[in-house]
């Protein structure tokens, strides 16, 4: 059934594991911007280049690997996603995508010629959890990176300006989408238990969920916890625990709808001093634009209620694009597969590309272990890897085109 | 009414203002063993001086300052508090029973001579906030200090042997209660608001209440935030949450009680990842043995039901003793002021002294502000502090006893 070359699959597990071993501690830990996301960059271009691509760096960071097709001037077909990695990340999050689009293009390039160039791209700091924004190299591409974001700090206070400067970038902030691709394909490991749950090893995915994130700020008044009785007490972490709850509550009760506080500060932060102050994180998310409005008044209700006040950024749901979905779609149904159409929970750069206008579509790949994910325990079998890279390079080839004899 | 010095109050407010301003940062920073507490003790230690007071320094770091009697045989007479601090702290919890007890001996030292020798306390960290466990001068010398102790770690990693030794310090175990004093005089702040609101600038202190301190652990399943449909998460945070509202619950219904959850430690503490473990700080006190026993039952109930492990360190309920407190007593009688008898919900190094057998007594000064502390708010009057002075004067006179004429 499977069309991939004999080892390959073995090969992108070799490679998924040796870019786990960068960054020590339990999980992988390769923050954006940072030495081990680089190290891993750097890793993977050698691989490109033994893959006889073309490297290069664009002025965000991201690497690219190009396999130059008989027209240049036509739109590229790009594939990828990216290396960096929560803290205490998993093995596939990321990196899978990456690395089995590597190994399709790799197999173009030994059946080539092809008429487009097809690139492999790596987009740095997608996950933001060091400074709190992510999906940074896509959206530089795009040009939808502020100047104010480049001042935001990670926990050691260094900037993302000066993590930029560190690898000797200087970012244009317009982007620099005028030489982007024509079509992006993404594959991206699903990180839930649908696709497992329909004994699917691979998926499409409709359309990328609506984003809030932000936080939620509770101000109460700090007082000695021996002697300031019960009943006059203000305690801005109780309340931040009663919009924890209430958040849950109200993601609970929307379909496809999802909610999380993945972190509380807490000042002044001492076993015997009530909080005076508590700041939460948000991250909300929902597939339609009606969900995703509902959720979003939820929890702004339910920080209301709480006596807190509430900042989000909202990124709207956004489509995939027909036509390389149904490309494929069609390479699905060609190995007799099943083709599930799935909304992702998760933003990607595929999200950024297709809401600036790029052709994309993206390709699940079956997680295990219950769909877990940002965790060391994430799981995808080298089966579902082989056949992601056997239909990721049938889709690439179609979409690239056979370069006529001239 | 007033038998004080005419400025004596004055001087007070001035040496605790000027005590505030040691350590940086909004409000008093002055935590246990750091160099901002030994800046505070030096600074004393020179007051201590100008009164005519010999100073010395204890196997613990604790200052003192005598002002000898004409009987040195005879057990002396203690008064005192501390000078650390909890982070973000106010003026007056610590510094105001020092400082108090010092304008008193001084007031004393003009009057002389008296039979028993006087001495001027200044307990190091209290508070522990900084490694956790407080009282630990007054701890110290009564040989309650494991060696285990020893080994905890403030935020940068450093123990308190470390801070120990940095002053060195090598702290003999056993204590060193053979030299302590018959009686212990301590007057604190009250902390609380219920002085206040029965129109009492003083009040006796019948006990301290029972503290139980320590954590309650959560551990949840790790996983991405945008992919784990509600259903099915085990989060960490939602449980503490849930714990934390339990917690004030069950303080609420018991009376005298309060307890706190003053911090939570989030993994992995990124906006974008369901947290898997979420660690919350336990303080629950209540006045009476009953009380107390109900309430860490409470607790452990509340734990137990959101799914945690709880951990807790309980220090019993401790009565002042009749002695002393009566001689407080007849002084505010004498004063024409109302004696309330109080509970206090703090621990104080008063109780570390009267459970070890040394007669103890307290005087609680009148919280304005709502009884606010631990704060840069917390407030006492300059009227207050004269009385609390005179008090202290005319009790330690007592105890210490006029020398008779040779």
């Amino acid at each position: 059934m499977v069309t991939g070359e004999a080892g390959s699959g073995t090969r992108a597990l070799e490679r998924l594991e040796r870019l786990y071993t960068i960054g020590s501690g339990d999980g992988a830990n390769r923050p954006g911007l940072s030495r081990e996301e680089q190290e891993a960059c750097e890793l993977t271009a050698g691989w490109m280049r033994d893959a006889g691509l073309d490297v290069r760096w664009d002025p965000g960071g991201n690497l690219l690997g190009a396999l130059p097709g008989s027209r240049p001037e036509l739109p590229e077909v790009w594939t990828g996603s990216h290396l960096d990695s929560v803290p205490r990340g998993g093995r596939f999050d990321g990196p899978l995508g990456v690395v089995a689009g590597l190994e399709a293009t790799a197999a173009l390039a030994r059946r080539g010629p092809f008429e487009r160039t097809v690139c492999v791209v790596a987009f740095r700091d997608e996950e933001g959890s060091r400074f709190g924004m992510g999906c940074f190299g896509s959206r530089a591409l795009c040009g939808e990176v502020e100047k104010e974001e480049l001042e935001l700090r990670d926990r050691e206070g260094r900037t993302r300006h000066a993590a930029l400067r560190a690898m000797g970038l200087e970012l244009p902030l317009g982007g620099w989408l005028d030489r982007a691709p024509g079509v992006f394909l993404e594959a991206h490991v699903e990180q839930g238990p649908r696709l497992a749950e329909a004994g699917a090893p691979l998926g499409l995915v409709a359309g990328i969920a609506g984003l809030a994130r932000g936080s939620a700020t509770f101000i109460g008044a700090p007082g000695h916890a021996g002697t300031t009785p019960m009943a006059g007490r203000d305690d801005a972490l109780c309340a931040a625990a009663a919009f924890v709850l209430a958040v849950r509550q109200a993601a609970s009760s929307i379909p496809g709808a999802v909610a999380t506080v993945g972190a509380i500060a807490v000042e002044a932060g001492a076993a015997n001093v009530i909080p005076g102050r508590a700041v939460a994180t948000v991250d909300a998310r929902a597939p339609s634009s009606e969900t995703f409005d509902r959720l979003t008044d939820s929890v702004a209700a339910a920080a209301a209620h709480a006596g807190g006040g509430l900042e989000l950024r909202r990124k709207e749901p956004v489509s995939m694009a027909p036509g390389p979905t149904g490309v494929l779609r069609r390479e699905l149904e060609r190995l007799g597969l099943p083709a599930p159409e799935l909304a992702s929970g998760a933003g990607h750069d595929a999200g950024i590309l297709a809401a600036a206008g790029v052709d994309t579509a993206m390709l699940f790949v079956r997680s295990l272990a219950g769909g877990v994910s940002h965790s060391p325990e994430e799981l995808t079998s080298e089966e579902d890897v082989v056949l992601c890279v056997s239909v990721l390079e049938a889709a690439l080839a179609r979409l690239a085109g056979a370069a006529s004899p001239r």
